[in-house]
């Protein structure tokens, strides 16, 4: 088995799909070019079929792009696979990513079928869309909270179809990592034709699990991610791909590896928030405003030492200029000297205490202390200010 | 072992360290109220040695509630803990949070000293700490990348020494799952007297991990989990409450609980984020805008069927009124017809489709389609206008 992990975005499909993210088909292009340029592997560019407007632009990203693979979504339907396998005729290379309910619970309320009839459908549309020429994943939705057994004989059965991808989403963000890594690793062990396709983890952050869950699933043998920037997608969102490319970058001893390209993160994050208008928590990891700024006086001080011990990311591998320093009221004596040897001013001992007792002063008053305040703090210190 | 999760909740220390968050000592008394409603165990109320503020709210506080125990950090050091006793007089039950460094990294590049050394300042602290009369956490600093036999022996020690809990923080949010939960287990293991203290997880969210840390730390025999509201803290947060408490909730195989009154989450979350200035992004788990609402139309119609298909946390259950169906390009027949109907119009077959495709060319330009866009469509659709 390879370790490299084939990144597979859908920003544009399962992220587009928010509340007031819809994007033109212009912007959809652009993005896509930078998903490209980024590195990913498979591009998810619509459901073809739920609007004209999806329709042309996943023709539009078909032609934009070369380098990615580019897929539409379906339902195990024949209208559905038509329509999709029209939009992606341009594609350099294009994927048919259909599918069907594979949990009790989906099947009795959503589909009022049958675990016979749903896989019997789940196989139709598989060979289906192969006789369009296609590259086909097949997602079984809901895997995370189906029958385990009934969950590989369809996997089974959709590969023997001709599924070159199986996807196995945690629709619902139920599952905690642990779970869901053991439903990866019984269906490597448990379906007998596994080795003929890829396994693809696909997971939602309800419980906040999404990251977790989906390096567990790549830890139990699936090597495929599907994400979004950001972790936008419907209620709290998809896998953020920022958040598991990069975890697999910093822990080696996983022996996986992406194509991304990591530097060109933050970029893009700001470019989909921006367009989507979806805006990005401060905390959010990786890619949020503060997550590499050190404001307490214990990480400054440690900070300053040494960067390792606050931060084990270099800013820079994902694009963002420098880890920042800010000054407040829980900053110590470490940062506002070195905040002021920046301004020139090289202060130690009791004179540092002196002029720390003052910046307190001031940093309970105020948020954020700036370098116009410490301009004025010096300025009014006699000792510093001679 | 009881099986009651005990929430230590940091917004006011950890989460208000972060830059632009400081609040007033009136506002923290607030919100440490509302904690108190919110039925957290213990409130670390401030840092009472880092600014005159934070110790005036540490006695603010300490005399607001009667439940929590109220808690104060302190480095290893006699000035801390005296200023922390100082500030805790007030409190039911205070306790004092001291500790120092437990990785190499953090023993050689910040405390410039031995494993020795440090071992000796933190079995010191706890010993002091103790003998103010109050009950004692000791925290390992960057215990998430720290030599586990060494880590071991330093538990070992302050629990010797006193210590009534003993937090094992990931600081840097480095952590994976499977191996943060391999730490607690080899503590509860390997540390003859660990039956006699709580164990603590405080996690960080620098991969998106912290949740799942806390849960895996769960499993593996924490009884405390240290969490802030919305997850705010330093660079990408620590660990969310709200994301902690219904994922013990929702999974009941773990066997876990906690005294959290969880119809209180959403208010909290609101107030703390206006407060402290910190935006929670819409896809946030649990609290964010859309956390609960469905827009694609397969979701939609799936959800429509039976709520249980796409949700695992009835909103209710949060404080959020209900979830929210919002029409978009991506919505469904299903979905409009819903919304249809709300609006008194019943509309089926030929007629639905006929509006449906109406309907998808003013979802195509705009983002999502309000009830008056629908009563305009209605009031242009002759067979329904009627």
């Amino acid at each position: 088995m390879s370790n490299k992990i084939q990144i597979f975005d859908t920003t544009l499909r399962d992220g587009e799909q928010v509340p007031g993210c819809q994007l033109a088909t212009e912007e959809k292009i652009n993005v896509a070019r930078e998903l490209e340029a980024l590195g990913v592997d498979v591009i998810e560019a619509g459901f073809p079929i739920s609007s004209p407007g999806d329709f042309l632009s996943v023709i539009g990203i078909s032609r934009a792009v070369k380098d990615p693979v580019v897929c539409g979504l379906t339902r195990a339907k024949q209208e559905d696979i038509d329509v999709a396998a029209e939009a992606l005729r341009y594609a350099k290379r294009g994927r048919i990513h259909t599918g069907i309910g594979a949990s009790d619970v989906h099947i009795k309320h959503k589909f009022k079928s049958s675990r016979e009839q749903v896989l019997e459908q789940g196989v139709w549309a598989v060979k289906y869309a192969k006789s369009k020429g296609f590259e086909v994943e097949f997602y079984a939705e809901d895997a995370g909270r189906a029958d385990l057994a009934f969950l590989a004989s369809m996997v089974e059965a959709v590969i023997a179809a001709g599924a070159d991808v199986v996807n196995i989403p945690d629709t619902t963000g139920y599952c905690l990592p642990h779970l869901y890594q053991k439903r990866i690793e019984y269906l490597v062990e448990n379906v007998s034709n596994i080795h003929k396709a890829v396994i693809s983890v696909h997971c939602h952050n309800d419980l906040g699990m999404a990251t977790a869950n989906t390096i567990a699933g790549l830890i139990g043998g699936a090597r495929q991610a599907e994400v979004t920037i950001n972790g936008i997608g419907e209620r709290a969102g998809n896998t953020s791909l920022e958040e598991v490319v990069m975890t697999v970058k910093t822990h080696k001893d996983l022996g996986l590896y992406t194509d991304i390209k990591t530097e060109k993160i933050y970029g893009i994050s700001q470019l989909v928030s921006r367009m989507m208008r979806m805006p990005v928590q401060p905390n959010k990891a990786i890619v949020g405003k503060n997550a590499f700024s050190h404001s307490s006086g214990i990480h400054q001080d440690g900070f300053l030492k040494h960067a390792e011990n606050y931060e084990i990311i270099n800013p820079a591998d994902v694009g963002v200029d420098c880890s920042s320093i800010v000054l407040t009221a829980r900053s110590g004596r470490a940062a506002l000297r070195h905040r002021l040897e920046l301004l020139g001013h090289k202060v130690e001992g009791a004179d540092l205490d002196h002029i720390y007792e003052n910046f307190l002063i001031i940093a309970d008053e105020k948020k954020n202390v700036t370098d116009n305040d410490l301009v004025v703090l010096v300025a009014n210190t006699p000792v510093l200010a001679g």
